[in-house]
């Protein structure tokens, strides 16, 4: 079978590669992918502006929340064998650095992601280090343990945010990432609230069960002292990227209230430091994942807490990802959008 | 005796009150004292400056740092007898508020402050309530007893910091709190590093054996580099109320490293929230003190972790609070100042 994979070779440009590649077999450590689906998020859009060519060069493969099977192993690696159901947490520490020697892998200060700084897997096959798979459930289907990326990013907010089930918690900003975190933290038995302007992904979250609020039309801060008894929220999630959404976070937590920044701001964002001093809150950066994040993950999927059939909007071939990028750019009306890597033609209806 | 106070009057202006006021017994639940020694301090400088005028309608007895001797207890108040050596932690909470309720009654969203919202201790007898008390042990002096005010909020900042004894931090400018930080730091078992401008500051930083750097002559942040083998420090705490300091706080901080917001900054400051999301890093604001934290205050300055008279730079008499608070706005040249409450006239010598 001919391998083929998508390249992105110039800001706004994807090119399908479908030249055919000799299979060969994984080098020592590594394992080779049937890569079943690719998730589109933020960074990979950020990475189609042309917004990271100082760290992706083209051409480059990118796509890194992914589910697929083993088709192949290194003679060495003897954990796993074809026809695994896996998915790949796409990092590469160095072992070496402060950060990895103070047991903190995940934002090693070389870290190698895969996908942004190696190749990734918006393509046929993928060949990866044996010791970044995670095992799949039987049963659980390719396509929802695509959304395992994203949500052990969620696992992780919440575990930095060390949310009780006592506590109240903001979410500013409803994409996928924000109704992730509100899915998994509802978990913990916390009462959630998720702020986001647009009525499409609003309305997901209510199909959801997940309380929201309309910023562009109510005082978010406002709203959260209505829903606290003036006290303020335990927990403000900033996911919105946005100048205003720190404001909103910041102002709406209660005394000692904990504020996780999950969000990219690239650019130093005004703080007010005199309302973390005055009212001792705690600002938390949460970035990627640890191991038992992912493991979690895979967990909250399989056994439906995140119920990845509402938040995959549409699945669409490989040789369709430049339109489902296009897509996305527009912003309304989508959700999670996977690629199937292993299809031609026609995208997939659900 | 005529007693006798120390009155913010107008911006830049205090005035003594010499009219003997006829010595009436405290009301209910509370306690009179006669004020051995106020300390003055940064916010005392504030509101000299008219700069809390929204807060401080003069005319106000002002100060908050001191020690004294009980002199008179209302009947209902068995814990306390005259004679008592005793310091003040200055804090009323209304018990009922979302802070309150939730056990932080320290930052009571209707705290009242004595010697800010209420009449301070620059005067000969200040009447306050029992609850406000903290003893003083047998042979401390009273003079260093003024000291434990802000030697508990270094106590605070450094709980809030978690530190422990294998970790380094970096302190952000070695005024009075800067320096009762790192002292009080120290006794954890962490290593510490003061960065002040002031040589005159350095130079007693040096004297009770602290490492200093000058930021003005080297890159603060380079040298944190240096000292921690490219880390960065584990914790800073931000003293100095400058943009400038957040910023070197923020950049010489390792991964997962602590920023401990202790200065006032009176406006937004950019922050780079890049940075907290890449390094995972957490900014703890620190605002004044628990009870428990007076009471470690007490003992650290009782059994000469805190080196009272080496911070005591001069003792100056009520009738010449004025001028103290002139050399103080001047800078250079002293760490804590303290006005003698029972005296009248002549600088004492040190
Ligand atoms: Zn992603
Ligand atoms: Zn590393
Ligand atoms: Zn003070
Ligand atoms: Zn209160």
């Amino acid at each position: 079978m001919t391998e083929r994979r998508v390249a992105y070779t110039a800001p706004r440009t994807l090119a399908l590669d479908t030249e055919g590649t000799a299979t060969t077999p994984p080098p020592p450590g590594q394992v080779t992918i049937d890569v079943a689906y690719t998730g589109i998020c933020g960074t990979d859009l950020h990475i189609f502006h042309g917004a990271m060519d100082a760290r992706v060069h083209p051409p480059a493969v990118i796509g890194h929340e992914m589910s697929g099977v083993v088709a192949g192993t290194a003679p060495d690696v003897t954990r796993w064998r074809s026809g695994d159901h896996v998915t790949v947490m796409p990092l590469i520490s160095c072992g070496q650095c402060p950060a990895c020697r103070s047991g903190h892998r995940h934002v090693c200060h070389r870290l190698v992601f895969l996908g942004i700084d190696a190749t990734g897997s918006l393509q046929t096959r993928w060949t990866v280090p044996a010791d970044t798979l995670v095992r799949l459930p039987d049963g659980l289907p390719l396509d929802h343990a695509a959304l395992t990326e994203p949500t052990a990013v969620a696992v992780h907010d919440v575990r930095r945010a060390e949310l009780r089930g006592d506590e109240k918690a903001l979410v500013v900003g409803g994409g996928p990432i924000g109704l992730l975190i509100a899915l998994v933290a509802r978990r913990t038995g916390a009462d959630l609230l998720v702020a986001e302007p647009d009525p499409y992904r609003r309305g997901i979250a209510d199909s959801l069960g997940l309380a929201t609020l309309d910023p562009t039309a109510v005082d978010a801060v406002q709203a959260v002292g209505d829903w606290t008894a003036g006290a303020g929220a335990d927990v403000a999630f900033e996911v919105s990227g946005a100048e205003a959404g720190v404001n909103t976070a910041v102002d709406a937590l209660a005394t000692r209230g904990r504020l996780v920044q999950v969000a990219i701001h690239p650019v130093p964002r005004p703080v007010s430091l005199h309302r973390f001093f005055w009212r001792e809150l705690t600002l938390v950066g949460a970035r990627l994942y640890e191991r038992r994040d992912f493991e979690t993950a895979v967990d909250l999927i399989a056994d439906g807490h995140v119920p990845a059939k509402t938040l995959i909007s549409r699945i669409d071939p490989l040789d369709r990802a430049a339109e489902a990028f296009a897509l996305l750019e527009s912003g309304g009306g989508v959700m999670k959008v996977l690629i199937d890597c292993q299809s031609d033609t026609g995208a997939h209806a659900r």
